[in-house]
């Protein structure tokens, strides 16, 4: 796999070395490289090394500065013994202080917790903080809070453990498709597709910024007037009047092609005002409505809700893909659980059906619970200290049992018999199971993951395989404690007819969905695919409340920050 | 790295295994996992295995029918062998046709290059195609024909070819960033900053789904008419006299509350009239303008062009950080370098300065090459073959040289003495260099990929670190033969002093980027980043001379696809 080692096996080869790894591209060493070693730094002892961070906190004992230095690499700190003679103490103490420093490292005290500290011989290079001015000087401020400040927020706990937890599940998921064969596709963001016919959209244009251009360009310099125009074809007029004069007196050849082609310019000049005459300030309009056909791609053009159906098209000939990337709903929704912009990952895998597609939906969430606690165990620990102590006993949960796998219909039934809770609406056979039906069934009922497939075909999309009951299709969602529905999936139409009826049936249009239906005039096979909600996955996962808080930068009504 | 081997490596294990691996999620096995082993699938003769792929190609010999199968999971083919009385010929054999076979591994006649072919048993499913509709029957298309047809292109040769590079391309990215330490920050698409203050850059908006709305709204139930609301006034005015009338006259309790509660009907009917009857069709409108306050974010908001700012801010916090997204420019560009929608990868290093910023990007191009070399070659192979003859020797020589690092002012120089080629714009000192410049200079003059830095302050950002020498900036850029520039990238300027005096001498406005100069007014950080071109790292890869060819549904003036 490439020509570098991995960060990890790098590390597994430090533990028997007694030299620290030098961090790439950069003066200092990863505080990581050194207190997760397998001997957590003890083999380093007497070591000078550069580190760089942001300090945490810091206290005075006995003569000594003590400053917990954190520079993101991994959740913990390095702590730096500071004599006060060293350096100006008041500039080095602030939280938020960002320090380089040069020291040794050295043994603490038995008894403490961490197993290496750093002895400062030399500040290296120091980014002061005056804590009266800094909005995030406070150890303690809620999430709600920092969303005002999402330009400084990463360097708190949560919001770099949410991070970092992020970054795993990204990279989770791209070793999960490609250890399977899966080829990634950049789907495209912005479309003239729909693909639910459902979604609002939100709409892409360069129409505004022209508007603005010409309105600027009139300003500098205005169209011409009625009467420019009337001199204009004055002047026009009486050039060719010349010319036919010379013409009728038979003047010499010269005095001709001299007088045309005056008439020409006069000619030129004319047209030129014309077309300028003709531009007016605001949008292009047609028929008394914007006329798209002057915006950038010569047509409405939105951003995608989904790479689904373009993504089809790369399953119908790599066979195994997937795609991960933003994607757009303009809802007017302030819940907890949405976001205008939003990460899906979406497989599509061909030659595979509905069963297939539970098992790669299954495989995929454990494989990722399993990640983070192979490889984000401390940061897990924190949240599981400070946001949601079940948090890891979840995650192992998931790993170690198989989910729960009913019908809809099975669904219903269990649901209608519930007698120790009332829901806000009922349940019967052809509803959207709502938010709250879905947590019971995954919360209480099962206490585990459930995937609910076979669902009333009325309440799905035209691209959901029929099945032969002819009342329902092919589709499935997982549904986790705490989330809701994670996944949403299904096995694709992949029969012509079926498909082109199910189109006219829910009176969608049908010439946007031509190239979709070629998937299936050529060459067509059996396929499915699914969307797992990234975001929703990092909010299962660290047990957070609200997914603006598990996005970096959150988009929502009314707030698009930096 | 998780629970899961890699199909590498369950491939490897498979090599001593006389067992063919099933693909996972799917009822067939990949047809990789049979001619990819180590032994071509020798070990394998005699097994029962069920495929499925398209038909590349068919032919007739001696009674039997060879198809070409491809199933996309790697270039080569597996010739499936069709006894005519299997089933019907006519429908399996059309290029395009979807299999799914059952049939038996077995040997290859000696001389033939592959070492395993599949004798079909049993026809599973077939999507047929007429071959007199199908759009891309023709063995040979120009790539620029197949760009109508973006929904079919990836079951041609060359687009999968280069869907399987971007791909790796793609993994390798990730992959390399996360060896070193660096957390995968997924930066926003949709924004209110503008990284340059100078790319044209898309708008996002639903003030014309809400104009629809309105329209639609307006036309359903039309606004009250000016008789309407006078109608409504006198009704308030009459209940009103008969409130004072009961009251005048003493009347009962019972008679004047319920004369009060017709006058609140009456204004509350009033005043949704009043509401209804303000609304006016059309965009809104304030002082003459469009009111972007009615907007889905409360303001402007726009398409990024790069993440760079807001990566920045997970640096200042997580101090080595990457993201890797879709950026945007609504330039009216046709050229053959250009889309609307690109992809970018921009890490961001903390502790660092330009020189890690060079050795960071050097590394990372070699790492791109040496893993395309390593997984990619049989694709490779068939680029050398069909498109560009030196594709994998300028792989070869990406990896095995360190690039040439030149200032600007040596680039001038060495650009000033040549005379073997007459430049179209005149080379000196402060220009911005030209693509053939930069061409010449990668190509000509070094023939091999050369890093250019330090460039004059009056042409770059003002974001980038201001030199001890007041004139340049600790800017850089890297040119690579084929492309031109494949990446830039600059130390930041992380004195505050510095960067306010850069915005104001540009004319920048300020406002926009005090949360930018936040960062460095709270512990700030020496750091440095870059911008590889995404698109174009294929381009360079794959020796296209398109780049609309190297993005799976290209966008750019008049077109977006699907």
């Amino acid at each position: 796999m490439g020509t570098e080692e991995s960060l990890t096996s790098a590390m597994e080869n430090m533990s028997v070395s007694s030299e620290v790894a030098q961090a790439k591209y950069s003066r200092r060493v990863l505080i990581k490289s050194i207190i997760k070693r397998p001997d957590k730094g003890q083999g380093l002892f007497g070591q000078s090394v550069v580190v760089g961070g942001w300090v945490k906190t810091s206290r005075a004992h006995g003569g000594i500065t003590f400053l917990e230095v954190n520079d993101g690499s991994c959740f913990d700190n390095l702590q730096v013994l500071v004599n006060g003679e060293v350096f100006s103490l008041a500039q080095l103490t602030p939280t938020g202080t960002c320090v380089m420093v040069e020291g040794e490292l050295t043994q603490p005290p038995e008894g403490k917790e961490q197993k290496v500290e750093l002895k400062l011989t030399k500040v290296l290079e120091v980014g002061t903080v005056d804590p009266r001015k800094y909005p995030i000087a406070k150890t303690y401020l809620p999430l709600e809070h920092l969303r005002s400040y999402v330009h400084l927020r990463a360097r708190t706990n949560t919001i770099s453990v949410v991070a970092r937890i992020r970054n795993a599940l990204a990279y989770a998921t791209h070793t999960f498709f490609q250890n399977h064969g899966f080829n990634y596709i950049q789907t495209p963001i912005i479309t003239t597709s729909d693909c639910e016919g459902a979604g609002e959209m939100f709409q892409v244009t360069t129409l505004f910024s022209e508007a603005d251009k010409l309105a600027r360009d009139l300003k500098e310099s205005p169209p011409p007037t009625e009467a420019d125009m009337e001199a204009s074809k004055l002047l026009v007029k009486d050039k060719g009047q010349r010319v036919s004069d010379l013409k009728t007196n038979k003047a010499d050849k010269a005095s001709i092609g001299a007088a045309v082609s005056e008439l020409q310019k006069a000619k030129d000049q004319l047209l030129k005002l014309e077309e300028r005459f003709k531009l007016k300030p605001g949008l292009p309009e047609k028929d008394g409505k914007i006329d798209f056909s002057h915006d950038f791609f010569a047509r409405q053009a939105f951003l995608t809700v989904s790479g689904q159906l373009q993504v089809e098209t790369y399953a119908c000939a790599l066979s195994s893909v997937y795609t991960f990337g933003p994607t757009f709903r303009a809802e007017n929704s302030h819940t907890s659980r949405h976001l205008a912009e939003f990460w899906m990952v979406e497989p599509e895998i061909a030659f595979a059906d509905l069963e297939d597609d539970m098992n790669c939906a299954e495989d995929y969430v454990k494989f990722l619970c399993q990640w983070l606690l192979d490889n984000c165990l401390d940061d897990m620990k924190f949240i599981a200290d400070k946001i949601d102590k079940t948090a890891i006993d979840r995650l192992q949960k998931i790993v170690s049992a198989p989910f729960a796998r009913i019908t809809y219909t099975e669904a219903v039934q269990r649901l209608e018999k519930v007698t120790d809770k009332k829901f806000d609406s009922k349940v019967e056979w052809g509803i959207d199971l709502a938010s709250e039906h879905e947590r019971y069934l995954t919360e209480v009922i099962y206490e585990k993951p459930v995937i609910v497939y076979n669902y009333p075909k009325m309440i799905k999309a035209f691209y959901m395989r029929l099945n032969e009951d002819n009342k329902t299709v092919a589709a499935m969602d997982v549904l986790v404690p705490k989330v809701g529905e994670l996944i949403g999936g299904s096995q694709r139409e992949e029969r012509l007819e079926v498909i082109e009826k199910r189109i006219e049936d829910m009176g969608l249009p049908r010439e946007p969905y031509e190239w979709y239906l070629d998937l299936r005039r050529f060459g067509t096979v059996k396929h499915c695919g699914f969307g797992l909600g990234f975001d929703r996955m990092v909010l299962f996962a660290t047990g957070l409340e609200n997914i603006r808080d598990a996005i970096p930068f959150p988009r929502y009504p009314g707030k698009a920050d930096l």
